[in-house]
């Protein structure tokens, strides 16, 4: 049986705290800070990543065996492993604290030094003090031991967990959407492609591609480089989507989502673009646009509850935290308090152009037909309503092949959701599942209906409506902790020149 | 607020079918079968994914509205809408059915003509008769609209979600440690590249590599590819595995573990091999090679016993199938019944040894100091101990720089989980947590110390012994379901020269 050799200290910190008190326990972590008081006295502020807060931890020479062993420590993000009795605490900001009786140094930390030889926290580069966020992205393999990152990837944990639990108790299928994909319709942005003819290590030098001069290939292009002898076979990138793949399985399945990791290589150096992001994309057959608005609104307010409820802590750290945010939980608990607002696209270009009229000044002039930038649904959101919003019914020119063509003949039955402080959290449409109308959008947006073969198939054999959103996750992490930086709610971030750990 | 418009068809046969009776509802989803009788009465076995069972639907032309709308349908494949009163069934194999008094054809399947312009059946490739997996797996779009495919996919999401159930309870955060990755140094296998150098879609043409021949790059190769040009400023590959990142977030964070797709670069033309597949990797904190194995054990008889309780449909139905196994539940009740049994390395190949000398033929004659191939591994769990067996204490040389070398400076606290039908299914270690061995051991496999700096600073700053696992998600579900292939347990299975869809 699997057991632990020490309580976590999130059993010992929670609220009911002092019904621990007079038990002996085991505890191991990293210190976030070390004091010492004469040469008997030692305390060590010891965080095990379970919770925010760290235990106070008294190490008194004449009655904690292995003393002497831990005096030289380096400092902060040293570990240890003590065994003592948690007593009511006699300082202050913590109701218990553990009296250790025995000790012991599991890794100092050897920072006395540039070569690392010397212990020491000198040259440590997660001291405990006021570090920059960017600083700490250079260390993000330290990154989680400081309390942000920390508190953040532990809310990150709760919503993958909130997701599955929601899809799960609704009666949905956890599709594994490939990763790898010789695709190449989908047109939501620029893609990584993957090959081995560039040599399997790093080092691999005489590279000459396989370029045929002649040979054409998808009968309009001379001179490509020729992947038939790739591992593929074929040129292949990484998913831009797991959508139109996970459509297979809704349309046989029913009810399905994705959670996976998608691809842009696109240079977006804002800090709500990542190059790899994950993304929740459920898919639901027999549904129409409503349906799938309904599930995206009782989603998105179920991870706020879930939120609310299990990581307390953490967003009382957010909310106080400088590069959190004031009046968090409020904030977050106006998200589940009313129902999200909809309106069609065409309403919200009245009411941006009302503005303007009224004198706001914008950026760009709200037009209709226009993509609209994030200071246009900010200030609907923000401004106008100070609520989530639902936007409906966007021109089909902006919006992708697959969308379902309104009656109108201009608009497609796509709907996105807009949250205050992130703009765009959600994108989802009804999807054509009329074969006719289908082909007639793919010649419009000149794809060639025969690479989507498989998708239209769907429609071929048993055609059912279907509709479905994608979620970015690191946006639901912004949304949900406050922080600003989409590189800080992800563990190892990429974006273009960084590919760093 | 989210509801279909339709009940499940799972929630209508479960066995309590009956208490459905006289019930009106509205049920959508796919025929597995339509039969006329007469001109006025026909039958359809509707699925909508939710479970194997199919619900018979009786319509009966003077009850039922829409009747002749529904005539002409293509048959196998073809979706529908009922509205009816659940009775109980006059017929055999079933307790209730559906006295459809309402019925609207969805979508008809067109496979009269190669132009799929004619409703018909003659061409549908997914009709009710015998495939074979192969012919299957070439139509992966239409695959999960088969009683095979649609059980491996309900079992795959049970594990899923069992997974995150199992880690989230005992406390372990989950990490999404990344895909794109310019770390060089975990040799589990051949990588893919992943480059914006050969243009961002298929057709690029004109495509010349940056190649420097003068430039040196990592100071012993001359003229390598260039990568400083390309989109990351460096050679990036797809991981391979997760584990060296998410060391980083259980050396602040004490228990974690990953879910993710992986990605190996060979030409394994195997039935237990994929080009992607993804992969649970647990890291504990404070940890020996003891408490590994104890975490494999549990974790694994949970997903057993979880999928026993909850997928107990699907298990008989493939338990039946000549494509699943006879016993099926047997095997799987006998893997929680007992303790695993553990055993070193050493003591494995003395018992090869003397099934050898007891004149047992192998491929490959036992020696210490292989690695085992598969006919071993299945030897020993297959004919000696008929039950899950996790070998430990492997050595060094088979196994990777980052395993904790043991006192004997021979073998390293390593641990695979073999387990009978498919060999290894778990491989585990106890990570080498000491700086100087660690260095040590770099050294020896030829690995560049300064190439994993980020790997080693946990070990210079507080480090904590710790160890972990990877388990092969897509080997767990062939070895739940019975199903020999690996490529059947997938949505869209990657191999050499396939990425179809």
């Amino acid at each position: 049986m699997y057991r632990r050799h020490r309580i976590r200290i999130k059993e010992i910190l929670k609220a009911d705290a002092t019904a621990c008190v007079d038990q002996t326990i085991t505890v191991a972590g990293w210190a976030r800070t070390v004091r010492k008081q004469g040469a008997k006295l030692m305390f060590v502020e010891l965080n095990d990543g379970s919770v925010g807060t760290s235990l106070q931890c008294v190490l008194h020479e004449p009655t904690c065996e292995g003393f002497d062993g831990c005096k030289t420590n380096g400092g902060t993000g040293a570990s240890f492993q003590f065994v003592g009795k948690v007593v009511q605490s006699q300082g202050e900001g913590q109701l218990v604290e553990l009296q250790v009786s025995s000790a012991k140094l599991l890794g100092a930390v050897y920072a006395g030094n540039i070569e690392g030889t010397e212990i020491g926290g000198m040259l440590y580069p997660m001291p405990k003090k006021d570090l920059t966020l960017e600083h700490m992205r250079e260390q993000a393999h330290l990154r989680p031991r400081g309390a942000i990152h920390a508190a953040a990837m532990r809310i990150r944990h709760c919503m993958a967990y909130a997701t599955h639990n929601f899809f799960h108790n609704h009666g949905f299928l956890y599709i594994h959407t490939p990763i790898v994909t010789g695709a190449d319709c989908e047109g939501a942005g620029e893609q990584f492609g993957i090959t081995t003819l560039l040599g399997s290590d790093h080092h691999q030098k005489d590279i000459a591609l396989p370029v045929d001069p002649n040979k054409p290939i998808e009968e309009t292009v001379i001179g490509a480089v020729d992947y038939s002898t790739d591992f593929f076979g074929q040129r292949v990138n990484l998913t831009v989507s797991g959508q139109l793949n996970v459509e297979t399985h809704a349309c046989a399945l029913s009810d399905v989502y994705t959670f996976g990791p998608t691809f842009r290589a696109e240079n977006s150096f804002t800090s709500r673009h990542l190059s790899e992001f994950w993304m929740i994309e459920p898919e639901i057959a027999f549904a129409d646009l409503t349906d799938d608005i309904n599930l995206a609104e009782d989603y998105l307010k179920y991870c706020v509850e879930y939120a609310l409820e299990n990581c307390a802590d953490d967003l009382e750290f957010f909310e106080n935290n400088p590069y959190g945010e004031m009046g968090l939980r409020d904030r977050l608990r106006n998200v589940i308090a009313n129902p999200f607002k909809r309106l069609t696209y065409t309403e919200a270009i009245e009411i941006l152009q009302n503005a303007v009229a009224e004198g706001h000044k914008f950026e760009e002039t709200p037009v209709w037909g226009m993509d609209l930038p994030s200071e246009h649904e900010r200030f609907i959101c923000e401004k106008v309503f100070q609520q989530p919003v639902v936007l409906t019914d966007y021109p089909k020119d902006i919006k992708a092949f697959y969308m379902k063509l309104n009656d109108d003949g201009k608009t497609v039955a796509a709907a996105d959701v807009l949250v205050p402080k992130i703009g765009e959290i959600i994108g989802g449409s009804q999807r054509e599942h009329r074969m006719d109308v289908l082909k007639q959008r793919c010649l419009e947006m000149n794809l060639d209906p025969r690479s989507v073969w498989w998708y239209l198939d769907l429609r071929r054999y048993g055609t059912v409506p279907h509709a479905g959103f994608g979620l970015g996750f690191e946006r639901l992490i912004l949304f949900i902790t406050g922080l600003s930086n989409i590189r800080d709610v992800i563990p190892f971030p990429r974006w273009a020149g960084n590919s760093k750990f």
